[in-house]
């Protein structure tokens, strides 16, 4: 039906209606005073959102630039960078650090595994000679719905000495990430997640002991250079013409977050996310990430029953249900199907999308006790 | 007034409504084939812009991105750079091509002046090596409104066998840049100029030779890699999550200068500056380009009278007339003002901007003939 669709993938994910209309005022000069008062608030709720006293840059790119941004600071030719990998976008730290020309270790788990802190430990204290620079790792995996075990990866890493490096996209606003506290030293994200804005912006904070390795980078990215975006932000300004129609949605939308409270932000993602996988398990279908201690509250990935595939779900969800859920990446192609629980999403939303799953399923001929999934979802929601 | 504000810089311009709402809508899939019709006929679309067969790729990032987008998936360390600079943006190129550890050789000339062939033709020349790889130019300088022969210095450029990376970002769609008739390797420009949209999306397109050299870098940006964006555009798709709010809004654009006609939008940016600098001396102000011959259709230059500041122009305009015009930038700060005539303007906002400049000028106390700047632009413009 024209102008129903919800978004269910993990990003971009549905956007308020304040936070469009604000979008769509006309453009303003980014060098006007009054551009710089919003600079001023949203700079600064970025630091709430983050957790993290250190300046948090927004750059006009996807969350594939902020990754470059982080790595393009940091490495020189020849450094050694070690990636955890649990899925695509912890590859991608891996692809993005060998462009460089780092030289570039994995340790790389199956699909819907998370990494084991006592594996990265021994590795870590095997590195007597501190030739490891820089740790890369995904907070929240977007292609599996695993979320690693960030705080203790984080101790593990700070106690080694390389410098952390943390793909916060699907996390940030959804899932709890304590930049000072936990003591990560460059966290990036993408403004089409937990920000509950279009995409177009992403996000980087980067510790002083970052910036001193970055010191030592000899031929940072001209567009991404920490150096400037941390002297621009420190004059409520940008180095370069930024996408000011979604620095302005931003601004909206992180009013409204800072209204709700983060703790209740977290707080709904985790329950959002409890009762589909409670309703997922009731409908008899299978999770991919069954240990619920690494599950993530911002995407749940499921495996089609016998007889169904993936791209029968998605489409008869799309065209009988309008909502739109995301199909596997890579080798996980049509083999799982993904639910995004992810920013501007409320307890309606949820019991729409396990009824919907349900009557798509139903209708596909899968035998199930109808209205299992939602009676799973109503009692772990209210 | 509060909604009032009329932009006359050099970017962000202003934007339709019709773009704006399109840009409001809820966000779609980025992997939908919805999004994907929408990009096919948007990077058709590009392609008549830029008058090329080449692809025409479209990045989320600001028109540096793109310039940084150029010359990482081209130079290799050691690369012998000629930069032609004439303003700011010029020494742009240059500053991204040395953090990229290229060997860079300027020609630069003052502020208000354009690049002369002979010049170049002589440096070339004496380049019997074939040492420069790459020549860096900008097709109209945003920071002083002077526009270089391009098609004659893409010629000698040619003629030497160096690719030429040209900046477009206030050109396209404004001034006459053929890129594939003239021979332009590699052209960049931005959303928030000639295309009718806010910040936030960059486009470049390469040449056959462009690419060729570009197999020959070593270490191109993994955001921007050229090779991973053909590829994508090719399959009407991107590889990242792209701004797909601001790529619905650019698709609504494009398709309004379709029907409008470039011939005709490219007549009228050379009406409306002609006529703009015609008022601008029959108020007996100074022009920056006196020379009619490398006077941007796209942004004008001024000098303020004896005894009035650039900021009491700049702020007497915006306070008392809802128009913002641009300061001048670095060494020309306060210096000069510079008024846009960019992308969404009509016969009546030149009218405006004339009758307010006059206004302006009187009420600060300057003497001249009232009315003299509107009966010279009529003049012109009828």
């Amino acid at each position: 039906m024209k102008d129903k669709s919800f978004l269910m993938i993990p990003g971009p994910t549905p956007v308020p209606e304040s936070v469009l209309l604000a979008m769509a005022q006309h453009p303003i000069g980014h060098r006007s005073s009054e551009f710089s008062a919003i600079l001023e608030e949203t700079y600064a709720d970025l630091k709430w959102l983050f957790q993290t006293k250190n300046d948090v840059f927004i750059y006009t790119s996807s969350g594939t630039g902020a990754m470059e941004a982080a790595l393009s600071n940091l490495i020189n030719e020849g450094d050694k960078v070690l990636s955890l990998v649990i899925g695509n976008f912890g590859n991608r730290w891996a692809k993005i650090a060998t462009s460089l020309g780092a030289d570039v270790e994995k340790i790389e788990v199956c699909a819907g595994q998370a990494i084991d802190a006592d594996v990265l430990k021994q590795r870590l204290d095997a590195d007597t000679d501190k030739e490891i620079k820089i740790v890369t790792l995904t907070h929240n995996e977007t292609s599996t719905g695993v979320t690693n075990p960030l705080k203790e990866l984080i101790a593990i890493i700070k106690e080694h000495g390389a410098v952390s490096v943390v793909d916060g996209v699907t996390s940030i606003g959804a899932i709890e990430c304590k930049m000072d506290e936990w003591g990560i030293d460059v966290l990036i994200s993408g403004s089409q997640k937990g920000f509950m804005i279009p995409p177009g912006l992403a996000f980087l904070a980067a510790s002083e002991k970052a910036f001193k390795l970055h010191e030592q980078c000899k031929h940072p990215s001209f567009y991404f250079d920490w150096s400037a975006y941390r002297k621009s932000v420190r004059a409520n300004s940008t180095p370069y013409t930024p996408a000011v129609n979604l620095i302005v949605a931003l601004n909206e939308a992180l009013k409204t977050m800072k209204k709700d409270g983060l703790d209740n932000i977290l707080k709904r993602h985790a329950r959002h996310a409890k009762a589909l996988r409670a309703a997922i398990k009731a409908i008899g279908l299978q999770l991919m990430v069954e240990d619920d201690s690494i599950a993530s509250n911002a995407i749940t990935s499921v495996y089609p029953p016998a007889g169904i595939t993936v791209p029968d779900i998605r489409s008869t969800l799309k065209k009988d249900f309008d909502i739109v859920v995301a199909n596997g990446q890579n080798d996980l192609k049509d083999k799982i199907f993904r639910m995004g629980t992810l920013g501007f999403v409320c307890d309606r939303d949820i019991l729409a999308a396990v009824g919907s799953l349900e009557a798509a399923l139903y209708k596909l001929g899968y035998k199930f006790q109808l209205g299992a999934g939602v009676k799973a979802a109503i009692e772990n929601l209210v």
